[in-house]
């Protein structure tokens, strides 16, 4: 945390924002590659956006208030209802399908947790307009991708998928009824975290039988065995869904990313949100949040915004992901990015450096020389501390005119030019 | 404005962000070649960080509220107060001068007027400890850069200069005295908008006497006569403060923008706020509001951050940047990104295109395909539609195993190829 931010803010010094302009480099690299194009929306927008499709609970979570004009606003906390509202404005307008992409800062009032941030920036991939299940594996592919054009591997994350349609019929085969659909998703949810008696009581509570209890526990467990899972999905009567998803991973595999998908009954994620198949992506030693989620939410845009088109998406935030390329040695050290330092002797004066840097960077160079007035000695050390690639040292005695002395700062090599000729050069 | 979205702030569709993104990157461009690195700082401060140098009137124009945690904060109108923070926070262990330059999104409450934005980016550039005024060139210089690098020429573009140092000289020997600057100033500042009669009265009913009136508006008028304004230097004895701006002049001359450079005393900024050399970019014609402005505040970091350096920067904006650049025919269409779209005939499927498009998409090129099942005819229509610069057709009857067909969209010539050298080749 930075002194005089507010809690749960950061400030981005040089070397951070260098990090943040990294990822932010990758993530456009592979929407570039995938063909999506990015767009924005206002980071405040009206609050009736988030409360249409959270419901007013999601206010204590939001950095919310009334505007100079009485208008209730706030900071947005997720993309998604503001891409609702811009698709459903130009829809007709608009080749299908689209695929967008941005980069927005999101706001959280979390509450007072030790180091949890209230801002993040989230990449989100956004495919409306297509129904069919290539769809979903195009976006997962273009979020296993956002691991590999950082030099991740399918050692360093893993991707879970669930798909919602499935385990729905698959629920119901087991014997689930609807109204008990719910506390089955959350037991899935807390597999992992939850100790199984306390699973078992919850769902017990909530009225789900005993012969379920032990087939949905069964259930999640099959996933990792195909033919343990096709017979689970035959006797559920569960074949229909189950192709899907079939074709589903056959498309992953023909896209290149079968190897990174792991399918996994656990994985719910927003409940009245998502309609088809759901993902994750992890680290592969789980000791970190979530990089990624997202999925199918074919309603979803209709609710919000009044267009009915199927849709899919997810978010990736910039934090987890940052702490993980971190861990694995994959981010790289802020280099310095000066091209040349221009450095004058006695026998000139600064005017003499500020023309030799005009002609450089209008070669495109980045240049620094020294400001004000300083001694040749002084101007060297500072060219070392700028971690100039090179110094070009003009007008000093030993110098005839248009010459210059230039210096490779890695290794000291010295060398006699005609100024401009190097310049020209550079 | 965007239906939906808050009055005064705006949605970027792919035309519009393609559009910032251009702006960006010839911003980020210029200060790459000036050697400045990017910082960011959070869009949401603390309230006192602006009361504390613009004064509690300020808060009318501000989005600002109290959040969950009782703390008033506000939306960031500018930047200078989180650079001042920033910097305080870690003035000692900096290498001076500090060049570093931000482009945040700026927000305030600007009371209705049609058209009016409440949110713009600004490109800030800021030189911290540097009391020189060949660090004022070195500033002046990269702003007029930021006008060269989208093609703007001096023919489009006029940077105003004036030198708070010397205006108060000059003021203090043409009779004003000290506790009438702000007068004086006040009637500089609206020399181009407001009658002469009506300044004279205004100056006149802040008591200043008709003897340095007539020499003030004559002192407005000489700056643009070299020799006329010498002899006024001399007269008002601000020969010491004149010989500085002439220094400055002088290096903007061997940083090659003196071209663009027009001595203004009418240029008067934020009368707290600016030191000496102050500075605004306008277009030529006149037209639009001010592009740029900007200066020396030698004082205000400290009084913001409690840290004493010098300082000098700039904002710029992106709307009337953007106006300007609409208007010169200098903003590029966006163009169609795609480097090829990949279609399947009827021996295959989405999966003999997926296949393509991975192998493609990890040589770092774009690629799009039919999503579903659509016949051949279709997806060559989505091609088009999508503005692919080629099309790469596989697996169709009259194809052999391992050959494409290759498709220059721009003219529709024909290509068959082996298609895995195709790939290595492209």
């Amino acid at each position: 945390m930075s002194p005089g931010a507010l809690p749960g803010f950061r400030d981005f010094y040089p070397t951070e924002l260098a990090e943040r302009s990294f990822i932010f480099g990758g993530w456009r690299e592979v929407a570039r590659e995938y063909g999506f194009v990015e767009y924005d929306g206002p980071p405040l927008e009206p609050l009736d956006l988030y409360t249409k499709k959270s419901g007013a609970e999601i206010v204590d979570q939001l950095y919310n208030f009334t505007d100079k004009g009485k208008r209730e606003v706030a900071l947005r906390p997720e993309m998604t209802p503001t891409l609702a509202r811009m698709v459903a404005a130009r829809a007709n307008a608009m080749r299908k399908p689209v695929r967008w992409f941005s980069i927005p800062q999101l706001f959280r009032y979390e509450r007072a947790q030790r180091g949890r941030l209230r801002e993040h920036f989230q990449l989100n991939m956004d495919i409306v307009g297509e129904a069919d299940v290539s769809a979903d594996a195009e976006l997962i592919a273009s979020a296993i991708d956002a691991m590999r054009v950082f030099g991740l591997t399918n050692e360093d994350v893993v991707a879970r998928v669930s798909d919602r349609r499935l385990l729905n019929a698959l629920l119901r085969g087991i014997g689930v009824p609807e109204q008990q659909l719910g506390a089955a998703y959350a037991a899935l949810d807390k597999l992992d975290r939850d100790p199984r008696d306390v699973l078992e009581q919850r769902l017990e509570t909530a009225g789900v039988g005993s012969e379920p209890r032990a087939r949905l526990f069964e259930l999640a467990r099959a996933a990792a065995n195909e033919s343990d899972f096709a017979r689970l999905v035959r006797d559920a009567g569960a074949s229909a869904e189950y192709d899907e998803l079939r074709r589903y991973l056959a498309h992953t595999e023909a896209l290149g990313v079968r190897d990174w998908v792991r399918l996994d009954l656990s994985i719910v994620r927003g409940l009245a949100y998502y309609t088809g198949i759901v993902f994750e992506l992890f680290d592969a030693k789980g000791e970190l949040r979530a990089i990624c989620g997202g999925g199918r939410y074919d309603t979803l845009l209709e609710s919000l915004g009044g267009v009915s088109l199927p849709a899919l998406g997810f978010g990736m935030g910039d934090v987890v992901l940052g702490e993980l390329l971190r861990a694995r040695g994959k981010m790289p050290p802020a280099a310095p990015a000066l091209d040349v330092w221009v450095a004058y002797g006695e026998s000139g004066s600064v005017e003499s450096a500020m023309r030799v840097a005009a002609k450089l960077r209008a070669r495109g160079r980045s240049v620094e020389y020294a400001l004000g007035h300083q001694k040749l000695a002084r101007q060297l050390k500072a060219a070392h501390a700028a971690g100039a690639r090179q110094t070009v040292v003009v007008a000093t005695p030993e110098l005839s005119d248009g010459e210059a002395m230039v210096r490779r700062m890695a290794d000291g090599g010295e060398q006699k030019v005609q100024l401009d000729a190097w310049i020209a050069s550079e």
